[in-house]
């Protein structure tokens, strides 16, 4: 399956606000398919478009299942996220193991509780498996869209994994050593005409310190430049 | 530096409610330090409040800051989150390398901008590196409490590589095979009996199907037990 196409289920969420976030969420990660189970806010829900900002076409495509076997009917893998281990034999799998789980499977719901009370066991009876989002032992009650952007998250890292490298537009290339050599002569020049490399002795050394500096920057030539305008009308003021 | 040290700056928030699910964020994941830089929204704030739910304790110790050059005075790190790739000469990293990063360091903050622009030019040119959080190209503004709790877990997961891993409290023991073959041979009898292993050339590979059944579900002894009951029934009933 293309994993967006995985479908998020709300299990009768209680806030609009919520509803609205958790469709923004999948939305930031290109998901695209959110269901409810009876919401116990009303539904459509004003507060859920204003909440979901850019993601309105979500909340104008979510599906309402009168009942999770009805809405899960077409999953060969059901996932129930639970902020509490529970007593059922069902195996807890990990957050960051699901893209491997998800391979193996072509129609895939995610379940997640109401706000209050999260999923009830009898929900959780119709899941393959379990997952609880490793966090603080001493508070472990996640807010529904949180949680539901931590999925959103794992999945489509590992989905592209061939790596979102960001760069900046800056495009100024990085100064040569030689431009950054006739830098640090000139300077060394106006600071021995004001007498700053004194005593001799260790004038070598403070040259070491100075190339260290500004061999480490990575200057860019437009930032060596106004370093070089710097130092000059700095000199300037001072004859 | 532990890593529930690090400082999570706002700048300018506009939205209480939104701070109050950043501490929430925060909480969840161990962290304890959030800093405002001239909110927008009055402070101190009833919805901040609010929305951080039992993290009433970070609300209650935010510190604000006036400018941003005063907030970070005593850090040796600083990230900017962005969602926006700027013409600016600083390196970009990725969010799993952030916890790398964080090792070198002593004191870190990390920097999240207004809702509605995010982090200005000049707030950014005073951090070390920025960090976009991979996602949708076509729909990349994140919720500020959701870029929180998404570092937040980052760091979290990454910190806490021992790995929690979480296992349902069900006592019931696996059960053993012999009382899988057991339980088999009894249904295999009581479909005899009522003549469903028919016609007599098909009965081994159906047996084996059964088999195949059984012995793959990790069913508990408990579980065996039910299933033995459900079947007794059944036949007895038919009969």
């Amino acid at each position: 399956m293309n994993y967006k196409d995985i479908n998020f289920i709300l299990v009768n969420p209680q806030l609009g606000e919520n509803v609205g976030s958790c469709a923004r969420a999948l939305k930031n990660f290109g998901f695209k398919r959110l269901n409810l189970i009876n919401p116990t806010c009303n539904w459509p829900n004003e507060k859920a478009k204003a909440t979901s900002v850019g993601a309105k076409d979500i909340i104008n495509s979510v599906r309402i299942y009168k009942t999770l076997e009805e809405a899960t009917s077409k999953d060969d893998l059901v996932i129930a996220m639970s902020s509490r281990v529970r007593n059922t034999n069902k195996k807890f799998i990990k957050l960051k193991d699901l893209k491997l789980k998800i391979k193996k499977y072509r129609n895939i719901s995610i379940l997640f509780g109401p706000e209050a009370s999260g999923l009830s066991n009898k929900d959780i009876s119709l899941a393959n498996n379990v997952i609880k989002i490793p966090n603080n032992p001493k508070f472990e009650s996640i807010n529904l869209s949180h949680s539901v952007i931590l999925v959103c998250y794992e999945i489509f890292k590992n989905a592209n994994k061939k790596e979102l490298n960001f760069k900046s537009s800056y495009s100024s290339k990085l100064a040569n050593k030689n431009s950054i050599n006739i830098f640090v002569k000139r300077l060394i020049k106006s600071l021995d005409k004001v007498g700053f490399l004194q005593p001799r002795q260790k004038r070598d050394s403070m040259i070491i310190n100075i190339n260290n500096i500004f061999h480490r920057f990575d200057l860019s030539d437009q930032e060596l430049h106004i370093l070089q305008g710097i130092f000059t009308n700095l000199q300037n003021r001072k004859n």
